[in-house]
């Protein structure tokens, strides 16, 4: 086997250490190369940018940006960058957790979702906790992660959505496979005045619930372990075409 | 029963043809109250908008615009224009399709993906064919089917995905139940240069094919039927985490 060609991006851009600590994990499995956005696009789900012209720049060898989206990243990266097919995409690492819902949101969910779509093993790392964060233990569990979806694959149209507890090597209790859990957020609308006195809302805070089971990523990653979710491109509730036809009188 | 509460939003903005259409087509099934975004946010995905606060006015009686997203008008709708919580979603009607993968793109598609969260029967409407569109055989579509969601319900956790054909509404062949495609483009990458002779790439054209099957939401549709698509929360790919509990030997 010819050695493994990996896209490297993410959604808070280029110069993101978890990014980076990303690339330099799975540089031992093979040739790593960097597609990732300019600038912080968190938040920006499976935006794709098709009203203007997008440019790469190359930062230093292996390592490129351009001034768009993750899911631009992919595309480009697979189609404009790489020379050849590549073997895995990873995203990541991400400051912060893309549990249960919130994935829907997640650019860096995004980014792996995109590489699935062109039949590319990929996957979506993510760490809990807070800033200032440490990626190394996460790097590593990357590592590992990375060079079992190079040996034993992953399933068809599927990427892996994996969650990081904030904790030293020695600390993490094991790696699991897990289901999405359900979030819910209460009160996470802020008001507030602009300097003309008129009210805005202000999307954020609040407290957020969670539910779903001990076998959902929150649960998992909340007990010490690592959570991985694998996620399907097919979005289809095929039960639910039973209901309809059974329940709708048309 | 009281009378049913419909939020009707889009991610064409607060002027689009195809959400007045709608609007007027929901209004003889209850109280319908726009809340839809200022300007055009097609391709914005599931993005939500935190970085700012977001300002909400009132156009005309029922009509509300706010300077975000789709998923910022369902989450801003629901719990700060609305008095109460509404029986009702529906987004759209997209001039332009919303099938198979691309779905994960689309703006008209979140909005309902974001109603569901909420636990609120969710409807995205899309319509085939070319600029000038005429909405009024997808408006006739709209009401019939969010008749039928106010009548009979919905699978738990899922929203409805609409595409109707470019057809009247006697050329119409039906409605049918169907699953998502899959889509790949080719050559879906255009080259350009900058006024300076620097190279950037354009996401966009080239040449789209389809797999899947004909009970497809594509192939439906192609067929001249109106294609219902049940689309689930819960993306977790659940014989998957089976294959990975086999396959991955950690």
């Amino acid at each position: 086997m010819a050695e493994p060609l990996i896209l490297v991006t993410n959604d808070d851009g280029v110069y993101a250490p978890g990014l980076r600590a990303l690339f330099d994990a799975v540089r031992s499995l093979g040739r790593a190369i960097i597609v990732a956005p300019e600038r912080d696009k968190s938040a920006v789900s499976h935006s794709l940018t098709m009203n203007r012209p997008l440019r790469v720049r190359e930062l230093e060898p292996d390592i490129h940006t351009l001034d768009g989206t993750p899911t631009d990243c992919v595309t480009i990266g697979m189609n404009k960058v790489l020379t050849r097919r590549p073997d895995l995409i990873v995203s990541g690492i991400n400051p912060g957790v893309n549990l249960g819902d919130d994935i829907s949101y997640s650019g860096t969910v995004s980014a792996a979702i995109e590489g699935t779509m062109y039949g590319v093993p990929s996957l979506a790392f993510s760490l809990a906790g807070e800033s200032p964060f440490d990626f190394s233990t996460a790097a590593g569990i990357a590592w590992k992660l990375a060079s079992m979806a190079l040996t034993f694959g992953l399933p068809e149209n599927t990427l892996l959505n994996i969650n990081v507890p904030d904790k030293t090597a020695p600390e993490i209790k094991g790696i699991r496979f897990t289901r999405q859990g359900r979030r819910v957020y209460k009160n996470a609308i802020q008001e507030t005045f602009d300097p003309w006195g008129r009210k805005h809302y202000w999307i954020g805070g609040g407290t957020v619930h969670w539910s779903g089971g001990n076998d959902t990523d929150e649960e998992v990653l909340r007990g010490g372990s690592v959570s991985v979710t694998p996620i399907q491109l097919d979005l289809t509730n095929h039960a639910g075409i039973d209901f309809l036809k059974k329940n709708w009188q048309m």
